[in-house]
């Protein structure tokens, strides 16, 4: 039988991947990243020197298209896959990524006009520039009682659609009154390939807060803000919302000249990267906590019930899998909390001692780090390096290291932040089932699990529970290229539902990582030690992290 | 006229050192270092693979007469000086550190049956195992209300004599009995060059809680610590106390002709190192704070009255200058912690940016950090990396990193520690003038003041005064040999007193270091959160940092 094929194009912060996967098996055929020619955009504009402000964080859309361009065809090639038995494509993006658009669609910052101006660029997840923005806005929806907020931990982020429009609006207004749409970035490429305004339910509302029932803040609260936002939704935020996996659309002739794929070709709305991790790491029921580690780590859970509890990012009916409440946290600095140590404190004797072992810094840490017993190096760190996500959402925290001594050395160190971010996991589990929602196993996927299996023991050991991981080492494309599968539907030879898509296409490492239960316990203790940290830095016994963060801005 | 000299002997840590000065100028004509052959003695006894446990530092005492058999003659050569116009020689040694002999004066560790047994060897200062004695000594003397406690800040530190002393009874009580006298390695090497056992009042005094008037602590404290130790003054401990600059004895033939010196050479009684720099640093009225700064830092002072103060690890009437009550404080890591630092977490791409500036590392990073503005990293630091000494008095305590980011840069924590190094000295200052004694002016000696100019303007920034710099880069050596030429007298040549002694022959440099006004504004703030931390994680808030070293003391 000749085999049936979709495409998952996963976006992440500095490249994009296509990936060409086996429908009936979920068997991936062929892979091809293409990193974005501009990368992340944090210093200067694009042919420009006028330098960003701290926290900014931009795109360039033509990036994603190049990914398109380049990664598309190149997977057809490879694996000799006819572009007729592609049946499905899905598009996943990092969330909230978003820009401001011109009544042609067209990204404002690729208009000679405005190409100066960061405000017209794509800003990334991780623009940080719209704090105080969030903060006013959640102060205003407290005080009004929204019902939206309690769905979002109390807290609207500054990554959010709702503070960077209104930072936009703030800083730039004619920029703001010109926009005629803003766009996640994964609703434009999806428009792009098939010509069709469809926005997706899974960024509409984990990142801008939008209700399947009572859709997005009222007009009331938009004017409570500013009385330039009152129309917001229903004009330059507007166009249907479908649940993942919905089709969009098929694939216009341009874009298929482009990708090589058949014009017509099924595509599915677009999703968040971790979002789509969830179906793929064979995720579609409650109880199974997914873990999407990369950067940073998105935790996603699904649940019959709607609960508010401290910490959680989102609760989105229908978000992930419909039927299902989907709830998401997370933690701002994990991968990236690694990187940065091997990068900015690991010192030169270690990679002498790595390159003499024949290993890079990371596995001659990984392996030192192993030999060490919980609680030998008598270190605590608070992983706030990005700010703390879940359960403070408090993006002006930072990092923090603790009993630091003449003999301390880095892979004790190492060890530390590995710990740090395992603590800082079990404080969101602690939030779910606090709040009254299980968490029996965890899900792993994502780059680090299969790259680091020492954070994956000290998880299990934190927190007392079995980890499962992800056989693909590219679960987001997956993911995208299972929705690509049911946008295509059963008729086209691809499926009716995600649950059926993940039955058949995706599957867990036989070997799950188990708790150590001498380790449990010392871990118990040191997780009271990290609580006790945790608590006084982050809920105001001390205010000093964040006047600290004053003090630095003012100093600049 | 034909020259004079005296020489001053030095023990620190890691070497020792050698200098001949000319007794009427204060010039230094030569100097040898001779490193210890055994080093600091922190893993396994000599000739033995006996692991010494956590917070274990000896050395052996054949090291210090290797010095004197080394460098005295390679400073006689380099000069040469003849013999008969070297009048005098004073030691100085680190302290506490101590050692137990037999009756005829031997170390115990160097007798064959003795060489296994760790409590038979030097006991350096930074030995820490005796905290458990410490502690409970200092709860005793606090039932008891020991007039002798306050003088040093209501606590005995692990470090020091009785607590060392106690150690061994409990830990090897037949090694107690044995020992015939503890002694100061500082006594212990006067008693070998002079055939005589005179003590000194420095170390007695800030080290054994001896006092002028009332003697070591009494019969009736020490028999409350342990029946066994009531004789260990009169026995143990016994032998004559005489002040700084005393003549202790001469040089034995033997000694001279390991030395090269004349037999009869004046030596002077031991003293620390540390207080021999106060009047090598021209420093012999009250007011003028010297802060000995080496891989730690010492704090002396000198006043006409007697308060006590937390923080003040000691008070001694003529400890120092005579006439004056002579305080001591400390910072129990700095150059240390900045070594830490460059050798553990300085990233590769430090070096090769210093290497091609042509540059050392530590250079670089000075280089670097001068560049950067008060609070403008948003880092702050607890100095703790080897205990807190004043003015927590806590052994126990670690050090602490504050506002880590995703962008923090080496520079930055340099930097931030350095600032933590001059946070802690403003804490010492204000516990001084709280307590009614002021500090007018510092004066900087040691190692690091020459080596770190950065660091100068910052403890200047930090504290809002005027630093001053003595111009030997030998100051504890210099203050040594001017001590033994005070024991030489003026008859031979030398001087009655070390008042005399330190306007001849000690001098600081022209220019001062001043505060920097705008800085001093910035720093009042940014202490005001270093004082907020301190106290938090210092004295009580959290006792996480303390419960971290018991948890991995038994992680061990």
């Amino acid at each position: 039988m000749e085999r049936i094929y979709a495409i998952g194009v996963d976006y992440g912060t500095e490249s994009g991947r296509a990936l060409l996967v086996d429908v009936a098996t979920g068997e991936e055929i062929a892979t091809r990243v293409t990193p974005y020619p501009h990368g992340v955009i944090d210093e200067t504009l694009p042919g420009g020197s006028r330098k960003l402000g701290q926290d900014w964080a931009l795109q360039h859309p033509d990036d994603y298209l190049e990914v398109l361009k380049r990664s598309v065809p190149e997977v057809l090639r490879m694996s000799g896959a006819s572009p007729e038995r592609v049946i499905g494509v899905g598009v996943d993006v990092t969330a909230c990524t978003m820009m401001p658009l011109d009544a042609e669609g067209t990204p404002l910052c690729l208009k000679e006009r405005r190409r100066n101006d960061p405000h017209s660029w794509v800003k990334l997840w991780k623009h940080h520039a719209a704090q105080e923005e969030a903060d006013r806005m959640s102060e205003i929806a407290r005080q009004r009682g929204e019902a939206f907020l309690p769905r979002y931990g109390e807290k609207l982020s500054s990554e959010w659609m709702l503070a960077k429009v209104w930072q936009i609006l703030n800083e730039a207004p004619d920029l703001y009154e010109e926009a005629d749409l803003f766009m996640e970035a994964a609703d434009w490429v999806v428009m792009r390939m098939t010509g069709r305004l469809v926005r997706n339910s899974c960024t509409a509302g984990y990142k801008a807060a939008w209700h399947k029932r009572d859709g997005y803040p009222s007009k009331e609260f938009l004017r409570a803000l500013d009385p330039r936002l009152e129309h917001l939704a229903d004009t330059k935020l507007r166009g249907p919302i479908a649940a993942l996996g919905t089709r969009a659309g098929g694939l216009t002739e341009e874009m298929a000249r482009m990708t090589g794929l058949r014009a017509g070709t099924a595509v599915a709305v677009g999703m968040i990267d971790a979002h789509a991790m969830v179906p793929a790491s064979s995720v579609v029921t409650p109880g199974k906590m997914v873990m999407a580690m990369g950067t940073s780590t998105c935790h996603l859970l699904l649940s019959e019930k709607e609960v508010f509890a401290e910490g959680i990012c989102g609760v989105v009916e229908d978000g992930i899998v419909a039927g299902y409440y989907g709830y998401e946290a997370g933690q701002s600095a994990v991968g990236d909390l690694f990187a940065w140590y091997v990068e900015e404190a690991v010192p030169e004797y270690a990679r002498q001692q790595a390159a003499v072992a024949g290993a890079n810094v990371h596995e001659w840490l990984e392996r030192k780090a192993a030999g060490l017993r919980p609680g030998e190096s008598g270190l605590l760190a608070l992983d706030w390096w990005n700010g703390n996500r879940s359960v403070l959402m408090d993006a002006d925290l930072t990092g923090a290291i603790f009993g630091l001594t003449l003999q301390t050395k880095p892979e004790e160190i190492y060890r530390a932040l590995l710990e740090a971010a395992a603590f800082g996991t079990r404080k969101i589990i602690e939030a779910f089932t606090g709040g009254g929602i299980a968490v029996d196993e965890l899900y792993a996927c994502g780059g680090l699990p299969q790259r680091n299996r020492l954070l994956m023991q000290i998880c299990a050991d934190v927190t007392g529970r079995e980890i499962r991981i992800a056989d693909s080492i590219q679960t987001a494309a997956l993911g995208a290229a299972m929705f690509g599968a049911v946008a295509a539907g059963s008729a086209a030879g691809g499926y009716d539902s995600i649950v059926e898509a993940a039955r058949r296409m995706a599957r867990v490492r036989k070997e799950t990582v188990r708790p150590n239960p001498e380790h449990v316990l010392i871990y118990d203790e040191l997780y009271r030690e990290y609580t006790e940290l945790h608590d006084i830095l982050g809920r105001g016994g001390s205010g000093a992290l964040k006047r600290l963060k004053v003090i630095r801005a003012r100093s600049r």
